[in-house]
């Protein structure tokens, strides 16, 4: 009953086909959410900034008003107020009139550039400016960072914390996400006890199934802890039909090489199909891959290490599938790429700019996220990394070779019948 | 105010010694226990595996008695019962007596080695023996894995899936760790309101507070939301004094920058030392690092991508601090290393062997684990990782050039007194 042992990428090629996606989805606080997997796209319901806010310190000016401005010939315009962060401006800004403004205090009517403090000079009611503007200069303009109407995040993207603060920018306070997937977890053997209880000579305590019960907690499962079933036909089938009942997926250690007779898989065959018995990977060899009820059954060996090995070479990538993405590269790794454009960068200061990858035939190229400035929450939620470029140095070149270190995962997306869309979230 | 700007290193480098461990611990059930940090030692209560057990299907014997025996010349010895799996055995293997065995069964009084069934011939009540065996072959002894006494997993550990299986195996059933380091979170605006409600003109959703507890949450900490404080001398002293009440860390975000008055960073040094005023980071620039009720206070710029850059820069090497330990590098990562010894592999099998780092001075140095096979639970616990040899490989020569898959982060403790005791867990 042993098939033909065949590697790992193999089993899976010919096991994930046959994997159903959870589709059912929950609602839940923005505070649970980081690590879920959002269920549908996010469309903005407003604009950010939700009005023309001052991007610096200083006189929010008609531009028109400053043009000649020089330190040597300054131009003077009367003070008529201020507007503080957080305040509706109770002042416009006419011809020959300059509004003093704090950063991200929301720009007086009539006013369309901020001139920095640093090129003016306060005089009773009037202020000198030493430097003209360009009309929008030193202003962040309404629906800069997001654009009502706008698609901000992409069903089944890995809620990253920027992203959960995106939901919050846009006054979201819950989402809805696919639930988490449920794993029901079984131990076999006729020698296994609970631990906790001193064991009887010739029992050994079940370590197998909190090994797994962790493991799959920490990929972000919801666990059925099923118990210890005996090496018994019987009990085996009553057992994995209540696990099948209970949850998405069944994982089972124990009971599937020859020395333990494969009883489980027997069972198992009867209430489906077996797709996959026998791996080339040691240890881990009689790990069984199988579908009932329409639902992974995975049969793993006993031994604590087999089982362990076969689980993370099988379990993490079945578990992307139902939930309709696959991993490429986890968060905080780092991928080399190619800047698609100059990337420049503070003097004297370790500078992080965001980039998006995109794939071309040459690998990763990695293209800096248009952005002015560091108030862009979008340039976050776009971005799969950073480059890092050093105090040393200024700047990287077009064509230059960088490294990107990803602050999310960078997952690509499966649809519904497991044919690759191919795009990268 | 702003002092001058350091480079991010040097000013963890000053703040680090500032920052005292979380020493509150609490006792948590296995099934809770994953990523948490270990609070002591573990020390085996009992031995893994608790009796001499069978490593193969076959007879149990003396192995004196199979001396000499080969197909030509099979020795015949009388079958006096069998020993399945978790039950004590009712027989004893005396001189010219077998017995058979399952895999894992507990060897009966008297043997001492077992012979492969595929080397036996069973005839009625006796059974042909065509191999000799070696006192010990095919057995896996008391004590093989862990001996009771042995000290199994270290004080600050973070506890990993297959330490979750160790522990169950010495039936444990809860365990000591460090209580989660209680972080408390708050935005200082007037301009910032809650989402969920319609700003009124002028007024910005908060995002940070959501990212960063998102962010937080991720990294294993437990969460107080402080809300929004108001840029207010008398109201930030207050909240700041509530929220060191609360928590062992409080991270605030905006009022740190000269454009906001830089209020927050007046405030807390009243109430202890700025240790860190400015970073040559960007963004991410006016970032502050502060001790105030000997617990850190970090002031994070208002601007979201700063905050989140900030924040990545500084707390997670902080929070480590926090639980005596620093991350070199995370589990699922990859290290370069020279293969301390010869590593065999199966021969058409993806092999993953356990290996155990040293630090050489010409890098890390990758030793296999001594084992018996993949019943030795043990093994992966002493693992950082796995040298996974490929199926077209015959095994990995001393000195060769290994990449090893990490399988916990690799982590060098820190004592109470913030110096290295430099060993890696």
């Amino acid at each position: 009953m042993l098939k033909e042992r065949i590697d790992a990428e193999t089993a899976l090629k010919l096991f994930l086909p046959h994997v159903k996606p959870v589709t059912r989805c929950e609602e839940v606080p923005l505070s649970e959410a980081v690590n879920r997997v959002l269920a549908r796209d996010i469309i903005a319901s407003r604009d950010i900034p939700p009005f023309d806010r001052a991007a610096m310190d200083g006189y929010a000016v008609r531009a028109e008003d400053t043009f000649g401005a020089s330190p040597e010939n300054p131009i003077i315009l009367e003070v008529v107020g201020e507007v503080e962060i957080g305040e509706k401006p109770g002042v416009e800004a006419g011809r020959g009139k300059a509004v003093r403004v704090a950063t991200g205090a929301m720009m007086p009517e009539g006013s369309n550039a901020v001139v920095m403090i640093e090129y003016t000079s306060r005089v009773g009611n009037s202020v000198e400016i030493y430097k003209a503007v360009t009309p929008g200069e030193n202003v962040s303009l309404k629906g800069e960072d997001v654009k009502a109407g706008e698609v901000v995040l992409r069903k089944r993207t890995v809620l990253q914390p920027q992203d959960i603060g995106m939901l919050a920018a846009l006054g979201t306070t819950s989402v809805s996400v696919y639930s988490k997937p449920v794993v029901a977890v079984m131990s076999t053997g006729n020698e296994l006890v609970e631990p906790g209880t001193e064991p009887e000579i010739g029992k050994t305590v079940d370590s197998n199934r909190f090994s797994l019960m962790a493991a799959l907690k920490e990929l972000g499962c919801e666990v059925v802890d099923i118990g210890i079933c005996r090496d018994n036909e019987e009990e085996l089938e009553r057992t994995v039909k209540t696990a099948l009942k209970k949850a998405d997926m069944v994982i089972a250690s124990g009971a599937t090489s020859v020395g333990k007779k494969d009883v489980l898989p027997a069972v198992v065959e009867k209430m489906g199909e077996i797709i996959v018995h026998g791996v080339a990977i040691k240890p881990g060899m009689p790990t069984a891959l199988a579908i009932a009820d329409g639902k992974p059954v995975i049969m793993l060996p006993g031994f604590p290490v087999a089982t362990l090995i076969a689980f993370y070479r099988f379990v993490p990538r079945i578990l992307e599938h139902m939930m309709g993405f696959e991993t490429i590269r986890r968060k905080w790794e780092t991928v080399k790429a190619i800047a698609g454009r100059r990337i420049p960068s503070g003097s004297g200061m370790r500078t992080f700019t965001r980039v998006i990858l995109r794939e071309s035939k040459d690998g990763y190229v990695a293209e800096p996220v248009r952005t002015s400035g560091s108030g862009i929450l979008s340039s976050l939620v776009k971005a799969h990394g950073f480059v890092i470029v050093p105090e040393e140095k200024e700047g990287v070149e077009e064509g230059e070779k960088v490294e990107v270190l990803l602050i999310r995962p960078l997952t690509r997306c499966l649809n519904a019948q497991n044919i690759q869309e191919s795009r990268l979230n």
